[in-house]
């Protein structure tokens, strides 16, 4: 990359869980940035954190902020996102938001690198950073949808706590620890911090992750559904979701059952899994090799396994599809957009 | 009970975390017992148990300890049952087996009292006990089978560690500690103890329990769905299982996905399941109330939630069942069928 352009790159939502590993990938992948601006809500503001040796001050994230910014990583929530989005697009940065504000937005591309990139230059300067539970299994439909067609998709998500944010993580050891010494736990974050009941997350499953909606599925279920659909470029994919939080810190694990359009080999499918880009076939039932949330963590691939055929229907097909949801699921897929953008410039 | 019978019963395996649950259930039901033999391993022999304020010597269990005992409940592991219940059979007794060892033979009936107790007088001296992760399942199907007709399953579990005995969940509680305490871990037991690849389980996910076939499923998986077919009494009922472990003590989950041959309606089917035996709905979206392990812990009830239609088959439906896995799962189930066996005597 030497003549490379070089760029004014800001990270909104800095101190947050996604936020530091953006910060983290950019410095490790060799980012070609110019200036590097830290943002974050006014009572994170202050805050000094690392990149390349040197020491950065978090300043609040303003409409002001974005004067002279080329690329604009956003994970500060969906409202942080809706207000300051616009206006970072409007001073001439391409945000790349995390958020869901704009997924579903017709005129703003959703992207997976391996899946869609060909969408990357259709934005109007904001680029939608597609769902954690979402992004994983995109990346293994991908290569059987061209090869077979996918029908349908069923799948049961084990969630990791830190896609509910670092305090959650924080509420996952805190009640961890309290359990193994034998006390009670009161629970006050999971599983959603802006709703009244709370639930123990500790040696527990919570089968709820966002809202309720009026159809009973979460909101995160319906982002599988949705975003599923745009990614893929196929609105013909049914996609039914349960999305489980898990006492997993780092790492989504997904069982998936999908329904193929025509008959396939199983070996055929393996083989377009191992060949799929950032995807890792690990498949080895008499090695006792399959994909593990604790292995997965801090890795930026997406692992799959258990690869077999319904024991029904002989168009179906089972997987277990694991990956870091703050790396691939967030920080990774954004940073990637930001590097193709980086390329073409 | 007056004038009751009383019976001699033992329980064979009577220090592992079945039997204990059993000792307990036969004391707070006030089983109708004359004398209780308690029975393991040579290596637990000698250990002391309390049941009714009385304290009882563990024996070691041999073909000679049988003699006039009428009701066995055994809980040792299959090899035990394989070699003892004809044993125990052949000397009078009723053999209640929590193992694996009988559950397909054509002789044995499989009991779920609340599903298929007409099967309970067709013994010849063994009555198995299903699987855990098999029993909470059908419990619920059974409603629906009957009013509906179940043509199709597909079940995610999310299973507590106290399924592969009181050794994995002190491996659960020591890897825990570890952790957060901020210590690298030796996986010693999990996934399953006589193969040689360990897995940590505190804070990740294991998509293996018991070992693998040549089809790809684990015997876990297709004990789910041999089970299913020979308690609910209709072989065209096809159950595909992905059998995970998560780091929960007691209680497993299920995600559940059913097609019905018939065309219903959820509000119908929350009332079945509210009626159904057995079973507690849990069910409202906006009180955050679903079942949990944690509270279904230590509860004789199975309980199910989360009930919606699937979002591209209308004869689809999705479940979440919850059951402590050593109580209705294990214990729980066995001592019901000796409480049918006693009330018929």
């Amino acid at each position: 990359m030497s003549n490379q352009k070089l760029f004014t790159v800001a990270v909104v939502g800095a101190t947050g869980a996604v936020g530091e590993q953006m910060i983290r990938l950019l410095e490790e992948r060799n980012f070609p940035i110019q200036e590097l601006k830290l943002l974050s809500s006014k009572r994170s503001a202050g805050t000094k954190l690392r990149f390349k040796g040197r020491e950065i001050t978090v300043e609040e994230a303003t409409p002001e902020s974005f004067q002279g910014v080329e690329i604009a990583l956003f994970s500060a929530g969906g409202d942080v996102s809706k207000e300051l989005c616009p206006v970072a697009a409007g001073a001439g940065a391409v945000c790349i938001d995390n958020t869901s504000a704009f997924r579903m937005d017709p005129d703003t591309p959703l992207v997976v690198p391996e899946v869609n990139i060909d969408k990357i230059n259709e934005h109007k300067g904001i680029i939608a950073n597609p769902n954690c539970s979402t992004i994983q299994m995109v990346q293994v439909l991908k290569p059987l949808h061209d090869r077979f067609g996918v029908s349908r998709v069923i799948v049961s998500t084990y969630q990791a706590v830190s896609g509910a944010g670092a305090r959650a993580v924080e509420e996952l050891w805190r009640q961890s620890k309290e359990i193994v010494n034998g006390n009670e736990v009161k629970p006050d974050i999971l599983p959603v911090s802006s709703l009244p009941v709370k639930h123990q997350i500790a040696f527990n499953a919570i089968p709820q992750i966002d809202k309720f909606l009026d159809n009973g599925f979460t909101n995160e279920e319906m982002k599988m559904t949705r975003e599923t659909k745009k990614i893929m470029g196929d609105d013909s994919i049914e996609v039914s979701a349960t999305c489980v939080r898990i006492p997993v810190a780092y790492g989504h694990s997904e069982s998936v059952y999908v329904e193929l359009k025509q008959d396939f080999d199983v070996e055929e499918v393996k083989r377009l899994l191992a060949d799929a880009p950032g995807v890792v076939l690990q498949d080895d039932p008499a090695k006792q090799l399959y994909p593990l949330a604790a292995s997965a963590a801090g890795k930026l691939d997406t692992f799959v396994g258990r690869v077999r055929r319904d024991l029904s229907n002989p168009r179906g097909l089972h997987m277990w599809i694991v990956s870091d949801n703050l790396l691939k699921g967030a920080a990774w897929n954004a940073v990637q957009i930001a590097e193709y953008i980086a390329i073409q410039a």
